[in-house]
């Protein structure tokens, strides 16, 4: 074959393309969830203490409930691809009239009919790999997803905890003791957050093949939303319940 | 053909079997979330308002960027499908030597050769839709995704934020002045979260096609993990910040 778009471009830098996909999803999740406590603790006021032990403790939480999650979701994506391919093999062992009488509807459906048809399922069906193969992708249209599950969980967790900790930064480093107050380190907090999603937002665009302007502008929008609807519940909520 | 396994298990009760998979995936990730937040800010003896302001404020704020960074990856899915196929039906109509001899060698793999491979090239590339459909299965192993962007960000919504909503039921409901002590509300919390986790478990079984137990356990397993890291960091956290 002469062009292999979609394999060629497998590798950026250092990373497979189809892991950029889990680095990228994992990154945005990662910061929208920390940002989101600090936009809900900024609303309601809760102090630096609280943004710190909150968000911490969610990006942890969750940064291992997401890759373990995603492990077993990648993992139970491929378990059902490999049992349907059990299955089929199994049925071209043992009902294998019904079976050649599927492949006949498939390459009648393309076109083929009278003794060409005959000839093509013959063909197909003399070697038991292919004959399971077309099954998978003419009647089931299942196509194996390449990734591993350990490395999109591993992935997704170290760009999780990266991107995540980042809305935390200028909250950590600045301590409870600075004397900064807390308008001022969610203004940092934003900006630093603002900065990650960017970067995050033009790699999308890698993963999507779309206008890197389009892919910030979507992430940013995304992040931003979500920051103020954790501050407007926060503000609300405060007023309510302290 | 005469079976289709996939096909007519496809709905489910009142769902379409592939939503499902966005319900059980939106609600563990809901629930794991808040209760992250209960059991974090229970670790730091945050206090009942902490629990109700912030979980709160990452529910609604999480469901919202979960669910809407599910519409455009599903969307972005399609979208590289359907830019894939307009490719190849761009390189069929104006390279169309260069895509005939791929698709010889596809039909070679096969184990076609002779007279009856140049008969099935023929067949193949007469017809655009099936000379395009066959580079897309068999060159790019591409096949396309069922669902509808804006009904998986839409069960993953509510699924986010009817389960999620569920470790903050005792909190909320109690209030703060029913004079129980957090401690008491942390177990309701605990206990309705486990119910609620070993429902949507058992319906993940469902989505993965496996064993029922296996499905609860690696569900109730997952969240119990997340929320003891999340205690663990708050507590920790409590005697360096507080």
């Amino acid at each position: 074959m002469q062009h292999h778009e979609v394999q060629s471009e497998d590798k950026i830098l250092f990373f497979k393309k189809e892991y950029i996909s889990e680095f990228v999803y994992g990154g945005i999740d990662g910061a929208i969830t920390t940002f989101a406590v600090v936009a809900g603790a900024e609303g309601a006021n809760l102090g630096i203490a609280v943004v710190i032990i909150l968000g911490l403790a969610n990006l942890i939480a969750d940064g291992f409930s997401m890759s373990v999650g995603n492990y077993f979701s990648t993992k139970a994506s491929r378990d059902n691809f490999d049992r349907h391919k059990a299955r089929e093999y199994w049925e071209v062992e043992h009902l294998g009239e019904t079976e050649k009488q599927e492949i006949r509807e498939i390459y009648e459906a393309k076109g083929f009919k009278g003794d060409l048809l005959n000839q093509v399922v013959e063909v197909i069906t003399a070697d038991k790999d292919v004959w399971v193969d077309t099954m998978m992708k003419e009647e089931l249209e299942m196509t194996k997803d390449g990734k591993t599950p350990i490395k999109t969980a591993s992935v997704t967790f170290i760009s999780f905890i990266i991107v995540g900790s980042i809305p935390l930064l200028a909250y950590i480093f600045a301590g409870l003791d600075s004397g900064i107050d807390g308008a001022e380190l969610f203004l940092y907090s934003s900006v630093l957050t603002g900065i990650a999603m960017t970067i995050v937002g033009a790699l999308k665009s890698i993963v999507t093949e779309r206008n890197i302007l389009a892919g910030i502008a979507e992430t940013l929008l995304l992040g931003g939303m979500a920051a103020m609807l954790a501050y407007f519940v926060g503000d609300v909520l405060e007023k309510v319940f302290m």
